[in-house]
């Protein structure tokens, strides 16, 4: 059988998705403890992508095969049973076993958080990045639009040597704001390592006028890392949802 | 010097305001503590009124004396620095010397915050109480007018042995609906041990149907605690404002 998971978690206190040798305190780790206890048989639970080190998700999507057959509401009860308060399933399904969450994933949507204020917001702390100085929301929006389309994202991405293509396409990156908070709202074809949260120190720099919203361009075009903005605090960064045909 | 604080504070790791021997985890003692070693002189801090424990607040104020003269915005830099992450000071004042921030609060507002759905909200765990089954938010508002005024509150105190008076008035009790989320908003004169927590649970239960709105008044009319619902759990109340003259 395959098992569709839908998952949210605060991902302040794990060192990301991806289960790791030397901690045992990943999302992936934490449910694939759970669910082995559960099948009494090792299992492997397929992300539909690694979400780094304090980057929350509202609605990650994971997969795993197992060969005895669970009512999917078992499923649920018993992981959210041992599952810790940060992390919880909000549902499980049945799917087609050609079904892989990573692999056929069509595009997802990440939104990036702000807290645009000289006061902090303590209640917000873990979910958002502080900016005191004031952000400028129609040049970042202007910078916004750049992005749109299909480009090379190289400049957007941490990882030094890329052996894949770093084409990706963004079909929406929305800049609002109510109160003291700004949200960049981002859909895209997929996102290469630190991709969002470049983009989003890209976006703070656009804001604070240190950069220009035309800039976009020849950052997009020069390939380089070195070019882009900073990589925005983690915190500020949530997974929001996974699209599939 | 009096000088006044304008304070947020997250309760959920906290023993509550008030200082206590047997923890060192509370507002007041971390406040008193930072103060003093400013001063180089023990320091007392008045809140408007004690938060039980895993109470927050988004606009707690408090007042305490010093001999010395500092720059409020010294203060108030001076604090924050070493205030731990879930605690802020979001301003400082000098104010009049017979200005005391309990016995000068003319009326609060607390906010109590409700999950009301199926699924968690794992990122609001901490601020929210979670009710599964749907609340009715007509009969709540119903029962809600019945609290409106001056009334005898005893049955909506912890306190067994009150001397002082119970008596309290309620100026605004709205509930609201956003999403999955209910709040309720309160405006009152003052409130005693418990109160709030202890109207929001009867609330609860009038939602849920196990109270009917009008039996409100033969709760109030008896004085006694056990008529009431039960004490909400403290994660979903804030103080939200103290008003003074």
């Amino acid at each position: 059988m395959n098992y569709k998971l839908l998952l949210q978690y605060d991902g302040t206190k794990y060192d990301g998705w991806q289960k790791q040798k030397t901690t045992s305190s990943t999302i992936q780790g934490k449910l694939e403890l759970i669910l082995s206890r559960m099948a009494a048989a090792p299992i492997e639970v397929h992300g539909s992508g690694r979400t780094d080190a304090g980057v929350h998700a509202a609605g990650q999507v994971a997969n795993f095969k197992c060969d005895i057959k669970f009512e999917p509401e078992y499923i649920l009860a018993y992981i959210n049973q041992y599952l810790p308060q940060d992390i919880c399933v909000s549902s499980v399904s049945i799917v087609n076993e050609r079904f892989h969450s990573r692999l056929n994933a069509q595009s997802k949507t990440y939104l990036y958080r702000i807290h645009n204020s000289t006061v902090k917001n303590i209640f917000q702390r873990n979910y958002v990045t502080h900016i005191e100085r004031p952000l400028n929301l129609e040049l970042m929006q202007e910078a916004a639009d750049y992005f749109l389309g299909e480009h090379d994202f190289k400049s957007f991405c941490s990882k030094t040597k890329m052996k894949k293509s770093a084409v990706r396409t963004i079909y929406r990156l929305d800049i609002s704001q109510t109160e003291n908070e700004i949200r960049i709202l981002v859909h895209g074809s997929g996102f290469l390592y630190h991709m969002v949260r470049i983009i989003a120190g890209t976006l703070i720099e656009v804001g604070l006028r240190e950069k220009q919203p035309e800039d976009i361009k020849t950052i997009i075009r020069g390939k380089d890392r070195e070019l882009a903005g900073y990589t925005a605090p983690a915190a500020g960064l949530t997974l929001l949802k996974v699209f599939y045909d």
